[in-house]
Order: C-alpha cells, then sequence, then structure tokens
C-alpha cells in the first residue's frame, strides 16, 4: 500500500488535490478560495496526522486524522478524505479509511466521527456506510451546494 | 437585559465562569486543566462574538457564537454558554440563548448548531427542546463522564 505520512515538503503534492476539490465546493465545507497557505494549515498543520496515497511520484489521495473534541471527548477522532479526480472510482477511499482506521486505533481513539458528510455525495454516504459508519445524524439545510441549493449534511460515526 | 458583548478587559470576569464549569468536566469537552490563556483563546478570540450576562459588576452567564463550519456550510452558526453556579435555575440560559439567536439573526445567520450537548446534561437538552431546538443526531459514548463513563452526545439544531 503507497500511503505515508505527509510532511511540510509533501505540501506542492497535496494542495492540487484539496484544491481541485474544494474549488468544486460540492463536498467540503471549506471556502471554495482556500488559499494554498490557509490549505496547508487546515490540512497538514492543524491535524493529528495527515498522509497521502502516492504512486509514482505523485500524489493521487490525501486524508488527515484529528482529535474531534478535547478532554472529555477526545476518545473520539475525526478524518477527512480527498481523492484526485483522476484517481476516482479505484478504490483509493476505501484504502485510505481502512488505513486510518487502523492508524486511529494505534493512537489509542475509540471511536472516529465524519461531521459533515455531505447528504448529495452519496458515494460517500454509501462508502462509509459500508465500511460501518453508521448514520448518527441529519442537518437540516447545512450545506450550501453550488448546483442543488441547501442540502442536508450527515454525521457518521463508527466505535472502532 | 444586561447582556452585553465581552472584550478583552471582561476576561477577568468570565474566566471565574469558564474555570468552574471546565474543571468539573461534566458538560463540556474542553481539558479539565484548560488554562486561563488557553481558555481565553477558546471562549474569547477564537469565536466570533462573545457575550456576559453582568449584574452589580459581576459576570453571572457568557456565551460565544461562532460560524459552525466555514465556505458551504457558513450560514449555520454554534453557541457555548455558561452560567455561574450560584446564578443557576434563574433563566438566565434562556435569555442568552434568546439573546443569541437574535444575534445570530442580525449577523445573517440562517440555523444554529449546538455539536455536542452532553445527554447526561438533563436540564440542557430539555431547556434547548423547549427553546426549539431539535435533537437530530445522537453520537453514541462520545462524552467520557467523570462520574458515568461514556455517556452519549447529542447535537441539536434549530432553523432560525
Amino acid at each position: 500500500m503507497n500511503i505515508r505520512e505527509a510532511t511540510t515538503e509533501d505540501w506542492d503534492l497535496v494542495w492540487p488535490i484539496f484544491h481541485e476539490v474544494v474549488k468544486a465546493g460540492e463536498t467540503y465545507a471549506y471556502e471554495v478560495d482556500t488559499t494554498r497557505e490557509q490549505a496547508e494549515e487546515i490540512w497538514l498543520n492543524t491535524p493529528r496526522k495527515t498522509y497521502l496515497f502516492e504512486e509514482s511520484g505523485k500524489a493521487l489521495g490525501t486524508y488527515f486524522l484529528k482529535t474531534n473534541q478535547a478532554g472529555p471527548g477526545s476518545h473520539v477522532c475525526n478524518c477527512g478524505y480527498m481523492v484526485a479526480s483522476q484517481a476516482r472510482g479505484k478504490g483509493l477511499a476505501t484504502l485510505m479509511c481502512e488505513h486510518s482506521q487502523e492508524v486511529a486505533k494505534e493512537l489509542g481513539y475509540k471511536a472516529m466521527q465524519f461531521n459533515f458528510v455531505v447528504s448529495s455525495n452519496e458515494g460517500a454516504v454509501r462508502l462509509w456506510d459500508k465500511l460501518g459508519f453508521k448514520t448518527v445524524g441529519c442537518l437540516p439545510k447545512a450545506f450550501n451546494h453550488p448546483v442543488k441549493g441547501y442540502v442536508d449534511a450527515l454525521v457518521m460515526y463508527k466505535w472502532l
């Protein structure tokens, strides 16, 4: 498996994926015009761990892992995953999600929570469901989709 | 109503409330040993607005308001409320919550979300429910209560 931890030096590889996904404005609650520097702070510096999926020196996917809530909530982690458009449909998200669950367990987390899965991102919802995540919440019209308008966002959760 | 916006100069008034509530470890997902400086960053500097409920020069309650998610999620805000132990049962949380909804609407938010209401905090759950917040999610065992152990946390939501 070509998944390895990302360092500051890898940001050149990871940024194009972040930029492509966020610019589309369809799946992540980040500003669509997030700059390269802001994105590095969000995706690489703030999380506890960031990984990239690499093939022939190119990054095709990336994910971060962080503690979702502090103190009495710190046994639950949160992850976000992105796959480059040219690498979709090949199971990379599955591989990264499975990888992240192993990392989470090694770090001592007991559960993983996705705070904001856009309901119109049906492929993602189906995939997380298949990987054992339960939809434990539905945030009415919490995401402003560029084409569909206000759509629900889901909270998904798995005890590891 | 004695609710006014808090500034850096008010932190002396607000910090004792934060400290008392967080030290108990029963209702907020902050480190129980959060320092005064960390708390100021969390409660006063990071949020978009922070308010205090004042009586005779003493702060009896406080709340913050911030944008819950960026970009396509930025029409939903998030608030947190704290009441000093000696001022509980007098309706301060209700007054602050109603005040926060007005502020939220003035700032252009369309909805308010509470991300992490500890289910064993029954008074809070009942109060938010009464004020029109729906329980839209339940995070299984997401909060480690100092006495009760792992308890669920609720996601509550209101379209304004």
